[in-house]
């Protein structure tokens, strides 16, 4: 794996300087993340080490956002908990309506290329994106970490994705992640680097390719890294924070490659109860559906309310529809609402908030009712995931979610372009 | 009661043609509303009566509120009863997203002067504001309403409040229902029709009336009425409807008359866990805060997030304090959007959305946790109401709230306008 970005990173976090797949290593560790939901289990897991003193309070981030504000009695108590630590010990702590942790980290440049990055959730991955070897462990890991500032893990082996042409909008790196996970199934990259690479990659913006690194989980992925290129550097510039290029080596030596081409996908959905029963939309067009979401760690950022805005602009959600875009970020938000992308999103009738994973868990503002159908921008739609065990959610991109939400069936966003 | 708003509303929709108080009438019912939470049991009733056909859907005005968008499958399966009873029937029906019931029926003008108003919520009392006999009934009660158009009930005395003066920002009339009600106790006027007369009603706007009706609920009153008046018309217009003028008679008969000076009245707050524990906010100032939230149909209007944003502008919500807005409707939320009053909420560190009554009633988007503070715009703060039964709530107005949000701490506007 000489020269790869899993090898490159994790040599510089052990001891002795070198690593190889399949060995069991012991990491140093740059950040550990974690939210409401998990924070609970870490803290209780330290509580029970009778140590709940971080190594570095300033390494360490916790966001909320699975069920905020809180909708049960529960999730405050949780909640309380979690803050009560987080403020007692000064650890950047981002509390009820900043944002959902993987959006954060990025949003904040929390988390910076060549980093080790530990999360208490399974989309931690999402920080591949900027370069981060960003992955997500049990409660009992992450604590350790917390405490400890490293975290053992056997290095996985590394597999290529050569990328190449480019997308044409309303084609995304949705559609790319949804064709991936329909060509080699979920779980096909378990426990397996992928490494993004290619011409193509460089026309990625930092959002698609969050989009990318955050379904590699969905591939069963230890890690889904893209390098640190021009726009990283340029991303993070536009944070006042200067990190290094960070690519893979030109002979970087790779388990196995996969290779798409951008400028042959096309719109794609995820059909419930799989994500990887996956198929164009042409092929699923007419389901009716009785919500809509686009939001989540998947696809939540700015050019996601773009895309639903341009399809959205001037029209309206069919009266059957509800229609619930739920902004990744305060900052997304922000952005959302100085563009006027709020304004168009609600007078076509979307309800517009931000900063909680909501109806992606299934948690709240949006629970899907037995036998409702629903479009979702999210990462999952296994039984029971959005609500009731009856209910069926397809995944798709922003601009498929959008078109559905108008026609009130899936629908193909390339009549509204 | 010769000439009072209740004589005058109820004599016309008996067949007797007058009413007397004490007496049970059938009265005939010109609007008949509920929300997700009731409609459900208000359907139930139905069924068991073997019909579900309304008397009239165009009477019928249903719109969901209470758990939206639904936090939990439950909320979402009892939804669904609802929205297909509402579709099958062609009421009008107003689903996830456009407002609370109580705002809705005056943002659409859904509700009229002179007309009576049956109600499966206790802040039905709300439309009084425009001078509609509008009352809460069960869900037995508003079952009939809906399937016959009339309902029996007994006529209420009237009690006159008279009001004088004028209000001097930040006093509202929150600060008014928040004064009475800890001068003679919740329950004072227990199935009384509360009659709002004098020179200083026409210095009211709808909003400023709505907000009174509303906590009329709390002094025990069967209505809380208000004269349709130049303002009652104007409103009205702008809605494109003209509707009557709507007095009592110089002479009309009233059982009590109580007085009150809005230019003597001072920022207000209710302690927990009594709506009638109040105090002004000098006395409280000072108790630190966990949560604040703006909005209900108390308080969930264009001018209360105005009042809002006046204290917020340029400044910041205390990082303790976890500051939620509300719009009670969809209209409300645009308008505020179109005057900016969204984007100064934002950047003070509001969570900003619209159409639920969400903590109000502790269901969900910022529910209490253990020992937690909140100060509330919202009619009521009995144990438990607002999340885990050792949380404690104030009720206040939007200044108030708004100052408390800034400082952390229950706070008096005066210190910043």
């Amino acid at each position: 794996m000489r020269g790869t970005l899993t090898e490159l990173i994790l040599s510089k976090h052990v001891k002795e300087g070198r690593v190889e797949p399949g060995e069991v290593i012991t990491a140093r560790v740059d950040r550990v993340i974690f939210h409401d939901l998990t924070g609970y289990h870490v803290i209780e897991v330290m509580e029970k080490a009778g140590k709940t003193e971080p190594w570095d309070p300033s390494k360490i981030v916790v966001a909320f956002d699975h069920l905020v504000p809180a909708p049960t009695v529960r999730a405050a108590e949780v909640q309380k908990k979690t803050r009560e630590w987080a403020l007692k010990h000064g650890v950047i702590f981002r509390d009820v309506g900043h944002g959902i942790l993987h959006q954060v980290v990025v949003d904040e440049g929390l988390v910076e290329p060549g980093q080790v990055v530990i999360g208490a959730d399974s989309h931690t991955n999402t920080a591949g994106a900027v370069g981060a070897f960003a992955t997500g462990m049990g409660a009992s890991d992450v604590a350790y970490a917390a405490l400890f500032g490293e975290v053992w893990m056997r290095v996985p082996e590394p597999i290529r994705v050569e990328l190449k042409g480019s997308l044409k909008p309303p084609v995304t790196t949705k559609d790319l992640v949804l064709k991936m996970l329909g060509d080699h199934g979920a779980g096909f990259a378990n426990y397996k680097a992928l490494e993004f690479v290619g011409e193509a990659v460089k026309t990625l913006s930092i959002e698609d390719r969050m989009t990318v690194a955050n379904m590699t989980t969905e591939m069963g992925a230890k890690v889904g890294l893209f390098p640190s290129d021009e726009v990283t550097i340029d991303y993070y510039q536009s944070l006042g924070k200067s990190v290094k290029r960070l690519e893979p080596a030109p002979n970087a030596e790779y388990t196995d490659t996969l290779e798409y081409d951008l400028s042959s996908l096309e719109p794609m959905v995820a059909v419930p109860p799989r994500v990887d029963n996956v198929k164009p939309v042409t092929e699923v067009e007419g389901v009716e559906v009785d919500q809509v979401f686009i939001g989540s760690c998947t696809n939540g950022r700015l050019s996601d309310l773009e895309a639903a805005a341009r399809i959205l602009k001037g029209r309206k959600v069919h009266p059957r529809v509800r229609c619930i875009v739920i902004a990744a970020s305060r900052k997304i938000y922000e952005e959302a609402l100085k563009r006027g992308i709020v304004e168009v999103l609600t007078e076509a009738g979307c309800l517009v908030t931000w900063g909680t994973c909501g109806p992606c868990i299934g948690g709240h503002y949006g629970v899907l009712g037995p036998d409702e159908v629903g479009v979702f921008t999210s990462n999952r739609n296994f039984r029971g995931r959005t609500g009731h065990p009856t209910a069926k959610t397809y995944l798709a991109s922003p601009y498929v979610a959008a078109a559905s939400a108008i026609e009130g069936k899936i629908a193909d966003p390339r009549r509204y372009l």
